[in-house]
């Protein structure tokens, strides 16, 4: 790992990352780190993942649902996709999900809401693929 | 009340709104109903507050966190102003109001979350005020 | 068809829906749904087909220019695809679709003016290939 | 008039401005202009005004419902304001204002057409003061 | 001062933040820091101030023509109306502000371009009168 | 050429886009132009490039980082793809890019600054295989 991401604070910020966004497409961003990008990954695993979703003031269940709702009105479809999967790694049940995109419906829009929920049955349906197929081993 | 108000499912929103915003709010909304508002008075209380508001599928606390978290990245600080107050009555705490904004910074750009934030100042310091003159008779 | 969308108000939206868009896009759509996606299916085609684009306030091809000029604003791709396709269905010519996007420009700026334009020309060139083709049968 | 302000397309733009907008409220922005505006005022009036509006494409009460739909999803009151006054002077009726505003309900969410017909009713309230003053005289 | 501002790197933000904002201006945010606000007041000042304005990769005057950039686009006239002062403080001219909003004008659209350099002006206006009353002494 | 593209203020346009992003790119562009794109080329050639980055009030350097920052505000990734190649030809390193990037994670948000990056690392590799290739020559 780069010397600059030898830090409390990215190390704290490294474990939330994981635990939500799964290890192996953090681990991925981390190895592509370089003198570009190195800077921007090591300010968001630390303010982002360390400060931010570190601090005890709501659950992990909770900042799903915050983020699904933030990232919906403000159209980014790449980062719905991982909070999508971060929420049902928090939690957040396709139901849960269903009615998130309803009320984004009502008060970003219909577009806003039928392009995120998009985004959300692709992911939905690689994860109980992913989990059809470890049922099945 | 306009006669066009006269749906089950606008009575179901009106008691919603009435419910999350305020009786008092809602009856001046309805009260300055015309010929050029009336329609969308409306389509707002059956669409947004009789359909959405009245699924079972999210307690009303978490509809007002997707709430503030889209109103924030919208930029709609009317809408926030109410939606805060709204938030209170459904129970959240000022601290839960805190961490939101905290999350807006982030996702959304510390002016998002600055701008956001001043309004809810203001509504949480009205409310102090109300409470602390009820409390004082 | 799925039971919940056995309403009168979804009948309405549908056939505005499938007029507008095209039957085999709605149909498409509503193949595809299934416990994720079908309330918001419903939704879709009550509240914005059946309800709205069933006002008899505005006619149809006023209704697609209202759209594009939105969608475009609203930087979503994928709804200016089916709403250009909507508006040559509803009578707008490929110039008055030009002079929409040159507003565009003005008003919301050049980016958002070539990145809907991209698309819009995309879906002309379609609808002109299809038209050749059935015009050589 | 400032010397930068003398040529054809400025003259072009400035009629078509005052006739959309009202000549007092042109006049306005034009006095007003100096040292650090003029420049923004010449590149409005010749490239929005001159340029755009003087195309022949689309008809003055058409590029009006173009832009109360552009400038309720950007979010723009102040411009708001101005094109409800341009839109009713290029003969939109008060029941079509509303109708585009409900129509961005839908499209741009809810708060986006409340903020927006607020503005608009503002503007026909106004209109509808100063008509009866006239037709008092 | 709070408890909670006592780190280097918040007095390291706090210095930046002065210098470029004004340390009256940022006085009056952190006097008014309560336990709903200091942690935003916190995360900005830290944050923002002192990783991001801390940085030597740009200079400061750079970073005022970034700010105003991305305000202008943003929609944010409480945080233009700040960074306009924080550019004048940082060396930009009127003429390089004109300028910005010039290039706001062609890429975000001209309501943005309007609406920002409307509030640029009031700013430059004040410090132009504050000037006059300082030389007068 | 197109007989419309025939002015003094397209040439001068035309000579400026072709300069900041590639003469390859615009001919493309130009090639491509069709009764339904022509009048958009014009308006942006002539405006655009002729107008607004003809004007000597800031050098381009400077003209780069404000399209930068607007355009990763805007989530408008076609442009900034084209504009993070116009910024490496207009003197801007990776370095300065990176600042920039930083810059919007703080005020527009982490996702906005995410997604800006990730094109402009495939922009900045690919330029590097261009002169690699080229320097083996």
């Amino acid at each position: 790992m780069r010397e600059e991401f030898n830090t409390e604070l990215f190390a704290k910020g490294l474990k939330n990352r994981q635990e939500v966004l799964g290890a192996e497409h953090v681990q991925k961003s981390l190895d592509a780190a370089d003198d570009f990008t190195a800077d921007m990954q090591k300010l968001v695993t630390e303010w982002c993942w360390g400060e931010l979703w570190g601090r005890p003031g709501l659950d992990r269940r909770t900042r799903s649902i915050i983020n699904l709702s933030m990232l919906a009105a403000l159209n980014r479809p790449h980062e719905i996709r991982l909070h999508v999967r971060g929420a049902l790694n928090n939690g957040l049940t396709q139901d849960d999900i269903k009615e998130i995109f309803l009320q984004v419906a009502i008060y970003c829009g219909v577009p806003a809401a039928l392009d995120g929920m998009k985004v959300a049955a692709e992911v939905i349906a690689e994860e109980k693929a992913k989990n059809a197929k470890a049922g099945a081993k």
